[in-house]
This record gives structure tokens, sequence and C-alpha cells, in this order.
């Protein structure tokens, strides 16, 4: 089956934030493809990249950077899909201010669908979801993404309530 | 035809920036509904709209809000649609950061998907491309608009290298 | 004896931060009840949280979270109770700014007493003041406190002054 | 009968924003005093007056003051009542974060419960709440208000929903 | 004679700060061309421009661009002639911020010559220093300008000393 | 009498600021000069001025520059005489940080007092004081600019308090 | 001999920072004491140190403090000796901003020498220069240091020059 | 061969970072010189450096500093050839937006070329760049490095690609 996510990473680097997008995937039954494009490095393979992912199937970019992060921008303006941003921290980022601008403030006529920082899971999950938006066995699969998270906060809630927090606090 | 977007907003003083969204949309083709709901004003509206939203047949949602910016966070964690967030920037802002990072810092597993600030029209514009990844009619408007955008920056280069910076600055 | 402070937080891992709340009040002598309610992901438990809490009979709920930190604000939507906010500083956060401007910066009708950034202490001293304002017993401890902080800084003064810095600075 | 808010602010030209927390206060029905009072130009006057509060029957102060803003945090240091402290957008501000960051990041033991930046009306509703949570006469008129903010959302969406957006955004 | 110096900006908005540098420029007797190209809406028109600077006989390229500014970094991934950046304080921009860090930041191989947000005319003269370390006239008109910065600051002085500043300030 | 303090500043546009420095001098009866110095385009100016001031009787040195201020650290590496730095708001500031960190974060060895921005007049209440803490005349007058300071408020207190604050706003 | 430079801070943790000043005025010859004081534990004890200082004989009182740091706006507002603020890095700071704001941005009529963060020993050489500008032998010890951080300089860049940059980093 | 690029630092402890331009100009083949030169403490050293750097056949000056950071700035106000600034993160520095600012924020007339935070390497790329603007075999070597960079990217790609990125993570 053709993958319908395209995960890509300015840096191996950045792989330990962005293969949690691609871990989520995995277990949300959404088929990926995962590689690195460099937009400052390599910006032909990056306009290749881009250009092509149409036409292969791709639904929804997810791309990642750190520092002046061009890359999610930059396949935002040589593509007409989504495209989710990462903002990475990388080492000499200023807090990591720097790759949440780069990414989150575009231009009019050009909009990165940015997540938190180094929010590689979040950006896997909005990519899910946006598959589904129009495939309702995906959506199924939210909701019960969604409903385990409640569930866990959940049973975190009654473990603090019948042990009590110097107990929890302890371990 | 029913709407598949839905644009809400905390309050009818951020209609100048949503109407945006609203306006694309239209130029594009793609039906929406748009409404005021206030996370603080009124909760529960927005867990009404947030729960009926896929069922009524919207695909993606777009939120804009100002200052403490809880409207795009808690719809999305009210609905497994994708949620797109439009930081505003209101009076007594501080920039405009508070209303970016209310929206952009999401928790792992609720991802907003954020546009610059007072995107609105990149709201609309990522809310068409998310339905034109399953909408080729849609994909095709959507890529005669990155024309017109290239289009008229070469127009505008043209004319500055025809009749140089000078005369333009004049006007 | 039923509490008059209820302690929330959005996730188990605030509970360090939280329970200096919970610690102080025990020290107090005021009544309180600790436990998880996450905006985004329990948001119905939210909801039945913040409604129930008058007639219970807490008098100020003391809600803390990190990132885009929406619980102590929708909290304050839901009850007219006083609500008391502690950002917390979390993994990925931005030096803390997002959780200090999700809390802090509510629109006008709903305001969050915000504390400093991890002052779950703060947040505990503060809930008690509030009791104390009604409460002469609670309000004696309070002034007990605050001789107590004074004479803690001036038995360090003395030993300072007696001792000198150079023989401080050795241990 | 005995005010139970003290307002006050550390120069008269922080009047527009303070006079919002004496104006909800009186359409609630809790008496107030509001004067000026300097941390810095008259800190005997600050001491004085933060030492008679409770013995004058106050419950709450509120407390105003702009730039390296001490006035909130000087009194919190002088009484052990619940002070509530409205960072001010002076001129020469930093954008009104030296405000916020002297009023907000208190030293443990001594917290103020910080209110938005220029949150006048809402620390007057904070310091309503507080008194609410022991008078069940102001409480009703707290849960007044709530519904006459939900109410006004409701007839604004109604009306943009009614009427369109484009006819709205025609006045 | 061909131009050694292409000033480039990524909207026609930015000209009246990017012709400052086109002033200059003339001012010292340096030749230069200059023209819109827009990372996001003309990529590929961008990589033209970069790929035959070179050989056109380009010895410097500035590019200006305003909010999450790729021009400048873009074309230094393009080209290994120096690239000098110039952040435009566009509307909606965070402050500059964002224009300011998409060009500073830039990774480790590709950096960006960054000047002061609306440096325009530092960026010409950065330029011309640029093409006057290879061209003694450009250096001897380099220097001129240098010292006629320095006898407008002494007339400055001598003015104030010879007045006072009580005469000057009545203007 | 010879000027015991001097008053400088990087551009004639920065007298209306640094005027304040003066204009209270004079009411307090310090003797000042004043005068343009700029740092980047009169480093020798600056050097001859820094280094003969404490033989022409100067005892505090009072510096005011905007933007990257190097003036008032550049003056404090070329004297030892205490020299005060004022950062200026200029245009194309980003909202005075940058005035502000070139100013204060002075390296080991060389500090400058620094005061807040667009402090003018404390620069010259600074400066004040610091003669005054070796002349008795001096000192008695700046008790009386204090006195005077809480009068002022005292004052507006009283006018608030008798008119009440709806009166004083209608003015 | 009776000190001429009071030394205090708001809590003993800052001790290592604000011995700095201690031990550079112990080499410079200069007398100072040193002891805690704290704004918001002990008001009074503060109120008494400012009052008595100037007859005491103190000429420069350098304070010390993190977080929202009011000592040393309090301590200036409460004498008219010169008050040199010293911004401390706390733990649950916000990377010192709220100290640097809370001590730099005090209102018109109060100022506060403000030095760098953490910059204990420059709040020290200032004090030191101050004391100098009227005394001949501090004077000529000051710029006696002043030439010992110029040979430190010059003696590292000949090591540079000699060894080469290669052997100095094997170290 | 005289070098061609000036390679300066504000003080030793700046070498692991300024050493990567030495390093990168060596691999290229461009001739440099590198030394110690501080603003602050040596002040006349900067200045007889600055004057000199062009008759001793210096192209290029790199200079980096860290904090309040003058260096750059200054050696641009003393000389017309052009100056590229390296903000370095140091200790007590607020993030590393002191330098930053410090250097990029110069005033109009007297650019700096500013690189990113601790960019020693890109200062010797952008250096190289310069030199190759005017010297064909300098450019030939910098069109490989470019090269160099883009299969580095690529033949992480491919491993990634072929390998997955699980066994890329599990090393």
């Amino acid at each position: 089956m053709k993958p319908s996510v395209g995960i890509i990473m300015g840096s191996q680097s950045d792989l330990p934030i962005m293969s949690e997008a691609a871990q989520f995937l995995e277990e949300i039954g959404v088929e990926y493809e995962l590689t690195v494009v460099s937009a400052h490095r390599t910006p032909q393979r990056m306009i290749d990249y881009a250009g092509s992912a149409r036409e292969r199937g791709i639904k929804v970019i997810v791309a990642g950077a750190g520092g002046a992060a061009h890359l999610p921008g930059m396949v935002a303006s040589l593509t007409s899909l989504p495209v989710i941003g990462v903002p990475i921290l990388s080492s000499n980022s200023i807090d990591g201010w720097d790759s949440i601008l780069s990414i989150l403030q575009m231009p009019s006529g050009i909009p990165v669908a940015t997540v938190a920082l180094n929010g590689g899971k979040n950006a896997g999950i909005l990519a899910a979801s946006i598959v589904g938006s129009f495939d309702q066995n995906v959506a199924s699969k939210m909701d019960e993404f969604k409903t385990s998270l409640r569930e866990k906060v959940e049973a975190s809630a009654l473990q603090i309530e019948q042990k009590g927090w110097k107990e929890i606090l302890k371990k």
C-alpha cells in the first residue's frame, strides 16, 4: 500500500524527535515514508521531493527542522499539499525560538501547520487526524486513542486518590 | 451542500481576522460555516460544537482566539478532527506571545495546527489544502492559487526592473 | 471535616510541585483534597469537578499545569470560585513562558490568580490566606508563618555577621 | 458598611485601569476603598496601609503598578491578607514584561495573585469571587455575572449566524 | 559595466527599506541590480537567480525579507557567493524577532551575513566594504564616507556646546 | 566652578531623553557638561573624552545610546570613573532590548551603572546621589527631592479620596 | 575605620555571587559591611538598614536579589545614597529576566544602578569607582586594576600568537 | 604569504568557538591570523589592530565576543574593511540574547556581518566566500565544500531509507 504521510527532516540528528511521528502512525495503522531532506544542503532534492509528493499518493507532509528552520516553509511553497512543521530544539538554538518562528510565521499564501517544540508525536497525531477526516477506519482508531488518553489520566487520578500523594512521591 | 470546514472564534472582535479564512474558502469553492464559540464564556456550547462536528460532516475546524487562547486547544481535546489554530493579537496582549504560546505549545496527544499571528487567511488556505488532499477539484484550484501568487511576484519584479525602483517609490 | 481547598493538576508529573501546596495546607491546618484532572484528556471530568466544587464546600481551587496550560483558565470558566493557577515548567516548555502566559493572560471576565513559575508552595500560601480572611484561626497561623520567615532571615543575618562570609562559604 | 476590598495603585496615572476593579465591585455590590499608595515614593504610607488593613475589615487587597512594580509584592510582605496584583503597561515599559515579572515572580513565602496585563476589571472580579466564597449573596451575583457573559456570546453568535459575517463587518 | 551587487527582496513592500542599499551603492559608485524574488512564491526564480549570479559577475547578494524570512538563507544555500541578509519588520511580525531569527540562525555550513532590523542602508555599506576589500577606488570612497560620519557628529557636538542644549531642543 | 558630571550621548537625537539628566542636575545645583560623543562615528573623540575626564574634575559620566549601544561600556573601559548608562529606545530598536542588553551585560571588570529604558532623569538623579555621598549640601537637596516625591503622592491620594475616582477620571 | 560600602542580599543563597563584591573591595582596600536583609521577609529590618546607612558613614549600598527582586529598589526608595543592584539568577527564575527587570526598570525618581546578571564582582568594582571619584588613593588602585586587566589580555594574546591556537586548545 | 583574514576574540575563553573559523580557513586554503583583542580591556590594542589591518593585507576581519559584545562593532567603527561578528554564549549570558543584539543591532553607517550564536565555523565560511568572490581558486573550493555538504545529507538519507529508522536509532 502506498504511504499517505511523508515524514522528512533536515538532518539525521532530528531523528529521535521525528521518529515519534512515524511510531504513532505505525500504531494507528497509517502508511508513511521517512527520509532526510535538507533545504540548505540539498535544495534540489527538496524540490524533487515536494514536487512529486502528490502524484506519489502523499496526502500530508510532516517536516521537522531546527535553528533557522526553512524546510517546512520551503516545502509548503513547493506543493499545495498540507505541510505540518515540527520545530526542533537544536544545539546553539536560542531556546527554540528560532525554529518556532522560522516555521510558524509564514507569509500570507503559504501556511505551515506548526506544532509544539519537539512535537514529533503530535505531528504524527495531526497527520493521522487529517487522514482520519476522510477515512472512517482511521477516525475510529483516533477516537480509541483519545479514549486511551482519558483512561490513563483517570487511572492516575484514582491511584493518587486511593494511595495519597505522599505514597506516590515516595516512589 | 454540507460545509466541510467549521470556522469559530472566541469573540466577535476576532471577525476581521477570521473572516479572511471564510473569504478564501469562498473563492476556492469550499463550503464552510462560521460562528462565535467562547471556551471561557460558553464552555457547554464549545463542547456541543466540537462533539457534533464530525457527524455534521465537518472535516477541519479553524479556531481563532487571542490572549490566553484556549479555544483551539480545548476544541482539539473534544474531537479527533484536525483543528487549525489562529493566534490573534488582541488588546492588552503581550505582542501576541500569549496567544501564540497558548495555541502552539499543546501537550503530547492533543495537537493544534498553528498558523502565524493574525493568520486568518493562511488558516483558510491550510483548511482548503487539507480538503484538497482528498478532493481533486479543490487540489486543482489550490494549484491555480499557487500559480497566481507566483504571477503576482513576477509582475511586480518586471515592473521594478522596467521602471526602476525610484519610479516605484514615488507612488 | 470537609476540605476547603481543592488542588488539581493536569498530570501526575506535576505532583512534585503541586504537593508543596498540600504540604503547606497541612502545616497550617487547612483541609484540602488533591487529584489529577486534565483539561485536554479528561474534559468531562474537569467540568464535573469544577461544577460541583462549591456545593462540596470548596472555597478555593488550586490548579497547576505546564505548556499550553488550559486547566486553570478552563476551571475558572466553569465555576465562580476563586482559582489559583500554578505555571509549571514542563519538558519541551520554552523556559516556562508558555505555561505562564496561558494561565496569566486570561480575557476580561474570567481571572486566574496566577503565582510564580513552579510556585506550588506559594499557591498553598495564597489559598490559606484567602481562607484566613474569613477564619481567624487560620489568620493567626498565617501571621505565625510570616514571623517564622522573618526569624529565619534574622538568624541567617546574625550568623553571617558573627562568623563572616568567608566562614559561611567554606561550608 | 465597612469596605472589604482595598484598591491601591502606585500612581494616579494607573487610575483608568484600576477604576475598572472599583466599577465591577460596585456593580456586584461589594464595598471597597480606593487610594494611591506608592512603594517607592511613600514607603511609610504603604507600611501603614498594609499593617492596618485586616483590622479595618479588609479581606482582599488589590494593588496595581507599572514598570519595576514593587507595590503588590511589598504589600504582600506586610500583611497576611490575600493580595491581588495588577501589572500595568506604563510608558517606557518594555511591553509590560517588567511589570508582569516584578509582580508574578515573588519568592517562596510571599505570593501575589497576579492577573493579566492591565487586568483591572479581572482583579475586581477575582476579589469579588474571594468574597463570594464566604458570602452566599455575592456568590449568587457572581453566578449571574457568569450567565451574562455567556448570554452575550450567544447573542453575538446568533447575530453572526443570522445576518452573516459580511453584514456584520460592514458596520 | 556589469553590476557587482545583486539586491533582491521577497516583496515589493520591502522596497522602502531595500532601496536604501541601492541608494548607498549609487552614492559610493558601486554598480548593482535590484529586483523582487520570493522564496515562497517564486522558488524556481530564486534558484535561477542564485545559480547564475556568479557567472553574471555578481560579487555579493543582498537579500531582504520579513516574517519567516527564508529568502536570504535559501539563496545562501544555492550559491557560494557571500549573502547579506536584511531582516524587515513586516505587518503581523512579532516585533521583528521572526525575521531576525529566520535569517541569523542559519545552520553550520550555510552562513548569512545578517545586519540590523530594517538595516537596508547598512547592507549596502557592508556590500560596498566587501567590494572595497578588493577595489582600492571603492576603499577610498568608503574611507571618505567614514570621515563624513565623523564630521557630522563633530558638527553636531559643536553646535550643542556652543548654543546649549536648551536652544537645540526649542527647535 | 568646574562641572562634576559629564553627560554624553551617541547622537543628537538622544537629546530629548538625555537633557532630563541635565535638567535635574540644574535643579539640584550640580554642575555638569553636555555634548555628543559617538563610539562608532568618533572613536578617537570618545577616547579623548574618557581619558581626560578625571583630570578635568569629572566625578561621574552619564552616557546614553540606543540600538547596539557601545558608548557607555566603551567609556567605562577607558576610565576608572563611575559610568552611568542610559538605554535609549531608538527607531528600529527591538523594543529597547538591544540597548538595554548592550549596556547592562558588561563583562567582569568593566561595570556600567545601568538605569531604566529612556531613564535620562533617573541617570541625573543617580549622578547627583553619587555626588551627594561626598557633598553634604547636595545630600540635603536630594533628601528634599525625596520629600517632594512623597508629598506629590500624598496630595494625589488625598485628592482621590476626597473627590472620588469618578470625579478624577472625568477630567 | 568605618565601612563606606554596605553589601546586602535578600537571602544567604545569594552569598556566592555577592561575596565577589566583598572580595574585590578587600583587594582594593575599601572598607565594607555585609549582611542579609530581605525586602519581603524582614521589611522593618530593611527600613532600619536603609534609614541609618548614611549616618553610619555608608557612601554606597550594594544590594543583590533574585526573582521579583524588590530589595535594591526598595532600599533606593528609603535612602538618597546611591544603590547598586545585582540581579541574581535564582532557581525557578525565567532565565534571569525577572530579576533584571525588577531591578532595572525603576520609575522616575528612584534609580537603581543595575549591573549585569550575577555581576557581584562588577558591583564591587562600581562601588569602588564611586569611592575612588572622591578618594585619590582608591582611584590609583582602580587604575592599577585596569592595568592588570589589560596585561592579562596581552599575555593571553602573546601566548596564543607564540604557541598557536592548536597548542592552547590541547590543554 | 600574507594572511587575508584576521580572526580576533575578546577572551581566550572564546577560542573553542573561534578556532572553528581558523580550522575551516585552513581546510579551504585561505591564510589567516588569530589573536586575542579585548574592546574593554585593551582598547588601544583594538584601535591599533583595526587601524593597521588593511595595510597589512587583511581583507576581512572576524571578531567574536560574548555578553555586551562590543568588539565586532567597535572594530567596524575603526576600519572600512568588512567585519564579521560572532555572538558567543558566555557564562551569565541571558541565553545569548545580549551578545546577539550587541553585535547585530549596529546603528546606520557601521554594519557588522553577524552570524548565528556560536557560529565560529560559519564565520570562517563567510570570510572564505568573501575572499572567493575575488579569487577563482577559493571559489572552486567553496563549491566543492557545498558539494560535500550535499553528499553527506544524501548518504545519510540513503542510510535511513535502506536500514530503516529503527535500526539507526538503535545505535
